[in-house]
């Protein structure tokens, strides 16, 4: 059974889960896979704890594993891109594989036919400054690109995480727009509350933006190995 | 911490999320209580169970109980409205708290300033047969009154869960004014699929719709003892 360790933000999770129902092809409820939830909203900020020193979120987000192992899960996902800063450090402390985010934003780029070049990253600072992206994507030849006006993206990602969804979405297709102008031919929406206010839908970009969170929703669907996978 | 037993359906589940997550009054990640939330999509079919003597769901619902429990909840909430018929074997079974939606629906009547009368109940056969809204209600003195063609609304939930939300919603729009016709001033939306269809903020009943997702989740946050309590 898929565990997820979400809270980061809450209304992130539910779109999470609501876009892992959605890529299950079912007819009724009994054809989805089980899942199990953990809105832990008791982990600390991860980007301050990446650029600050502030309190560190692995213990909470180590106990939030410890539950869902305790209520029976077998792999784990974790739609929240900055906490993935510490997925060594719990996927060091767990048997249960934890999938990585920037590991199926990487498939889809592939999927979608990029071999390498210049990819936007709409992101939180701490995503950024840690390098979740880079290395990943650097494997496959893709170079990150940070937006020109990060700090206003960090503050749309913070108004969205206090209910702000249009004055954020307006900031964020700015820099994405940037981020397109400078010759990206991807902007990955790499923070998981980006696509509460910027949907990878946005009709004014085309295909250009990805989704992250709907990418850890299909790898997570992918790796089902359930009577649907047939 | 707040434990659903979900997954029945699941995208009810996820609108369920959803609503509790927007009833909680926050500005960033950590002002949210936690929860933790199972989706439990292999419990068989409730209405079936009632109405045809199905597979049983309550031995699925007791093991996703456990799953809660070994996890760390310390209360729960089940959003399915068909599930209730076996509240009082679930909760004879736990000494965790188990919400009931009916007595959040009726709160919620209260609230309204209804006292008593006709309300329209637009559920599965299950719910109805089972008389899961009849008894609780009317110890409020609420009589509950099905639709005329209770028929369409069950096809309509089941449409909802096999993704057939546009065609669902016009159904079940026509029998809730049917029930307006017959005098109900309040038409409960009284299976978790059925707002996924028919959202209670459909302008054309003005506050004649209520949510019986929006009730538990309401009821689950004013039953948070939690900083954000004061």
């Amino acid at each position: 059974m898929l565990g997820i360790l979400g809270g980061m933000g809450p209304m992130a999770t539910v779109d999470f889960m609501r876009k892992l129902v959605e890529a299950t092809p079912a007819g009724r409820d009994q054809d989805h896979p089980g899942a199990l939830v953990l809105q832990a909203s008791d982990i600390p900020d991860r980007t301050r704890a990446i650029l600050d020193g502030g309190p560190d979120p692995l213990p909470a987000m180590l106990a939030g594993l410890r539950r869902l192992e305790a209520a029976g899960a077998t792999r784990i996902a974790i739609p929240c891109n900055t906490a993935h800063h510490w997925h060594g450090a719990l996927q060091a402390r767990t048997a249960l594989p934890i999938l990585h985010i920037v590991d199926a934003v990487a498939g889809k780029l592939l999927d979608r036919g990029y071999r390498g070049g210049p990819i936007g990253v709409l992101a939180t600072t701490g995503t950024l400054q840690a390098g979740i992206y880079t290395g990943r994507l650097a494997r496959h030849g893709f170079t990150c690109v940070a937006p020109v006006d990060q700090a206003a993206v960090m503050r749309a990602i913070r108004l969205v995480k206090a209910g702000g969804v249009a004055e954020a979405g307006a900031t964020l297709r700015d820099q994405a727009r940037g981020l397109i102008a400078a010759g990206c031919r991807q902007v990955v929406l790499a923070c998981t509350e980006i696509p509460l206010a910027l949907p990878a839908s946005d009709e004014a970009f085309g295909v250009a933006l990805l989704d992250a969170t709907q990418a850890l929703a299909e790898a997570c669907v992918a790796g089902t190995p359930a009577r649907l996978a047939a």
